[in-house]
């Protein structure tokens, strides 16, 4: 059976699993693809308020590239360039995603599958996940791109640490080294998953949104103009904020419908 | 008894206590200007060499903003840009004060009182502290010149983890995060505080100035001048850097007199 | 005995050794010149894979400047200029270096001592080791450049709390704030330095070269040019990439060659 990527939804909740039975998920040029078109679908669509990526079964998030298929799909400069495009969009589709993401990741998070945790707001992980990128015993090094990502996430003193010395984290580490929000005995991981995702799928939907797009404006130096201020207070026409502050006053529960 | 930003003075060591009783010392409009106020007020005067940032009793630091006086004094855009800039004046501030400053956090530091104590230098919490900004709940977007202070302390991943989720975090938490300087017992958190403010009031304090001066200096990525790296070298001529020098090596402890 | 740094190589690894006898190790001005000259020796020469740093013996890394040499060697911004840009050129000897670096941390790491760790590009630590710059007790402030590399470590606040309180942080504390990449007890750190030396030796040198490159380059925001993205996959030409390719396929240990 070939690698893919599958996508559910359960309300509001969209889950997309990367699958590559018998390869512990590792992901293959078809599935880069398949990834940034499920991506950029859930994005397009405002009825989802909470992205969770997975890998299939219980076994890995995902194992990193797949290895064999280097040796065909990459092994010109020019072929290397197409690849690393299809990796690079992909991970840009998480990346700028407006509806939160939540990367629910259980055994090896290697290579890829760590750049695609990355590029997803949460990570929430199990006590058995392992982490790393140990390319340097392959002989090839990270795509500079790809890179970015995790320095942004981490800093370079944790980036140059887990390329440099190759060696395999676990989930305490990776924790300590801010690659991870939270770490969860394993058998507690799916239950805090999705209460994460209730919390997020609960709020206002516009307001992750704008939280989202303010947090990757405020990553560019450029000083906001008086005109995105008072954009950011949009939320003062929404029906939610009417909703929102009347709940508080009176002690309910508020019940948001994103406008 | 309306909200109010009470100062206080024992030496070299001032305190600013956020009170607003009965509410938590949720922050009103009126307290985010006494708080600028004060706080431009204390970094003129070059007696002060350490300053506390509290709230009023053992309860709370600040339980964010006043959400009923949103109903009238932030409903328009106009209004929400006067009640922001309030803020912000205030928060920058804190943060441009010359003098350091050191946060006391027990009970809810949530919303504007987190915003409040990520502008101090350092952020020593009782074991008891409570972190977040929840307003997913309620339908608001933080201001983004409010949310780049928290971006700088503690990154984008902590940051939409808070705004995304609107969960509320332990003080170990916030700790492991990078949002606290240290966590203490709920009992050994004044003292702690105390002694902190004690090494820095006993350093040089010229030489806390130039150190907040450069660490905010280097934020910005233009290269330093000729002049400037010159100019870093201004303690010697100062009478603080001989006496330093002259205790050093007589091994007996210096007294600076900030200057 | 004057203090000196002492260049040894065992193999692909050179160790560099801060060495002051009875005066834990602190560095003078000519040490600081003669750590840039090996350092730059050592970077040209390809036949290194790693440089493991230390202090001479198990009392101390470096406990920062020669205070008694300050009185003559620094009393002036002319000899001040002079004595700092070689301190400089030191550390950006370390950080520039091509090949991966290590700092083996013992006992007090201060000041210079800290500065020299901070270039290292892994830091490994035994619990009785002691970070800290309290100079606000001797009256001066750190270089803005010198400042600058801490701050691209472990960011403002914890940089600010080191030098306005003047505080000296245990290697658990270091690491919880992200100075250091581990902490192991004392008698085991010189193993566990070893192993990870090891870990990197038998990594493809080149990879490791262009990792570091790539992470510096990243951290200038001028995005990456079409020929810098093609450059990145130099590997493809490298015989170590045939090899760690066909290692990993035929699930052999690879050997590298460099080249």
């Amino acid at each position: 059976m070939p690698g893919r990527i599958l996508s559910s939804r359960e309300g509001s909740l969209s889950t997309v699993t990367v699958a590559n039975p018998g390869k512990l998920n590792a992901v293959d040029l078809g599935m880069w693809q398949q990834l940034e078109a499920t991506m950029l679908a859930l994005s397009a669509d405002d009825a989802v308020r909470c992205i969770v990526v997975r890998g299939e079964g219980d076994e890995a998030f995902a194992a990193g590239g797949d290895l064999e298929e280097f040796l065909t799909a990459r092994d010109t400069v020019d072929k290397a360039m197409h690849y690393h495009g299809c990796v690079g969009r992909a991970l840009k589709a998480i990346g700028d995603c407006p509806h939160p993401t939540i990367a629910l990741i259980r055994g090896p998070c290697i290579g890829g599958g760590l750049e695609i945790a990355g590029q997803c707001d949460l990570r929430l992980a199990g006590e058995s996940a392992k982490f790393g990128a140990p390319i340097n015993r392959i002989g090839f090094s990270m795509y500079p791109e790809e890179m970015a990502g995790l320095l942004r996430l981490a800093g370079p003193a944790v980036v140059l640490e887990i390329l440099l010395e190759g060696r395999i984290l676990s989930a305490a580490e990776a924790l300590q080294k801010g690659l991870l929000t939270r770490v969860l005995p394993d058998e507690q991981l799916a239950d805090e998953v999705a209460a994460a995702a209730r919390r997020i799928c609960d709020g206002a939907p516009l307001v992750a949104r704008w939280h989202k797009q303010w947090a990757r404006r405020l990553q560019d130096s450029t000083p906001l103009t008086e005109a995105e201020l008072r954009a950011s207070f949009a939320f003062l026409d929404s029906a939610d904020y009417k909703e929102g502050l009347a709940a508080f006053l009176e002690k309910r529960k508020p019940v948001f419908r994103g406008c």
